[in-house]
């Protein structure tokens, strides 16, 4: 089946190309700039194209970007710290970013006669981000089928959805994943810094897979502390 | 209700801008620009904006345009002429544009604190556009429903989707719209070419709503042979 799969540079969308390379027919990667603060993840997205022998198309989405404001991936707002499920990581929710996303992988994949567009979205503990979860992966694809009938048929592909983030670290690490070779933090430094929300998310996903991290971070141990502090809150 | 529309400056969209003025609380036109062949439609609805007193935001999705090859509407095919509804028209479909520009839209007003999204899809003969059928326009509410659940509860209004370009037509009429100010045609000429489809539709539209046409056209009688062959073809 041939796939697109929407591509960011960060672990999740990485191993998820690396998943479809292996399974079915990886034709493309889309990535979208949305006028993020770095261009570090398109860049991790870039090389993992080279690696897997496809072409690789970057959306400029930034116009969009800019009017979706209010958000600390855009706008000036300070990135928030500490565990990803907390109150303070709303202000990293674009509104509507995933079905903007899908909707223009869908016309590329239509345009491109693709049968398939994989998304790496994912559960775990993101009840925040509704468009995340399985009930809207499955409307979404029910909307498809009706803005494509008769033009195109095309699957989402979401093998993630159900599983949390070491399970997709337990996979990548399966399927030989070059994890330095990917970009999570929302700082677009030198290094990881291992205080912002994905960053300790990802550290955390390691540690539970049990797989070693060849992430360099600026503050390697802060996850502990905000993992802990973030466990003592939740009801018993 | 506090709406956003979604204006290309047509006359449809021109038209359901007036609805919403009269109806409920306007509060904004979107337009996109995909990289059409000529601004005359974006003009046409900034003109809108401004007589109707809101902001208007032109999103740039030509980078989004250019992927989505293969319509004559971006690319460099040429317009074909006729009646809206024969199979050379196939060629102006820019494959998911309106799941696309909805889904942008919803996250505009998603992030402006709107309650609806309103959108002139309308059903007519367009079997050819899967995306502007009712089935469409519930999947899409429904989606959208998953996608927004816990940050914004938003609408979508598409009142003309059960009729055709003639009753808008009449609804324009009643509302006072300007049609002389709307623009139709796919070519970007100094008057509408009343050759291409939209032209032929819009012409034909005026006449079955017994409503004076105010539009200057290049070729001002073509329609009537254009609409002639295709009833021809039609089953009796």
């Amino acid at each position: 089946m041939k796939t697109l799969v929407i591509c960011s540079g960060g672990l999740d969308s990485v191993t998820l190309a690396h998943k479809v390379a292996a399974e079915q027919s990886l034709t493309r990667l889309v990535s979208f700039d949305y006028g993020q603060r770095h261009r570090k993840e398109l860049d991790s997205a870039r090389a993992c194209a080279v690696r897997l022998g496809v072409p690789h198309d970057i959306v400029d989405i930034s116009p969009v970007g800019r009017l979706l404001t209010g958000s600390a991936l855009t706008s000036g707002e300070a990135v928030p710290e500490g565990h990803y499920a907390e109150d303070t990581m709303r202000v990293t929710v674009v509104p509507n970013r995933n079905a903007i996303m899908l909707t223009i992988a869908f016309g590329v994949a239509a345009a491109g006669q693709a049968e398939a567009v994989a998304a790496a979205v994912h559960g775990g503990d993101h009840f925040i981000y509704p468009d995340c979860r399985p009930d809207f992966v499955n409307a979404f694809e029910a909307m498809q089928r009706h803005a494509l009938e008769g033009l195109a048929r095309i699957a989402l592909y979401t093998p993630f959805v159900r599983q949390g983030k070491a399970d997709i670290v337990g996979e990548g690490a399966r399927l030989g994943v070059p994890f330095a070779e990917t970009w999570s933090c929302y700082q677009g430094g030198e290094r990881h810094c291992g205080r912002c929300g994905t960053c300790v998310e990802r550290r955390e996903a390691f540690h539970l897979a049990a797989v070693n991290d060849p992430t360099l971070y600026e503050d390697p141990d802060y996850w502990i502390g905000a993992c802990r502090e973030h466990q003592a809150k939740q009801p018993s």
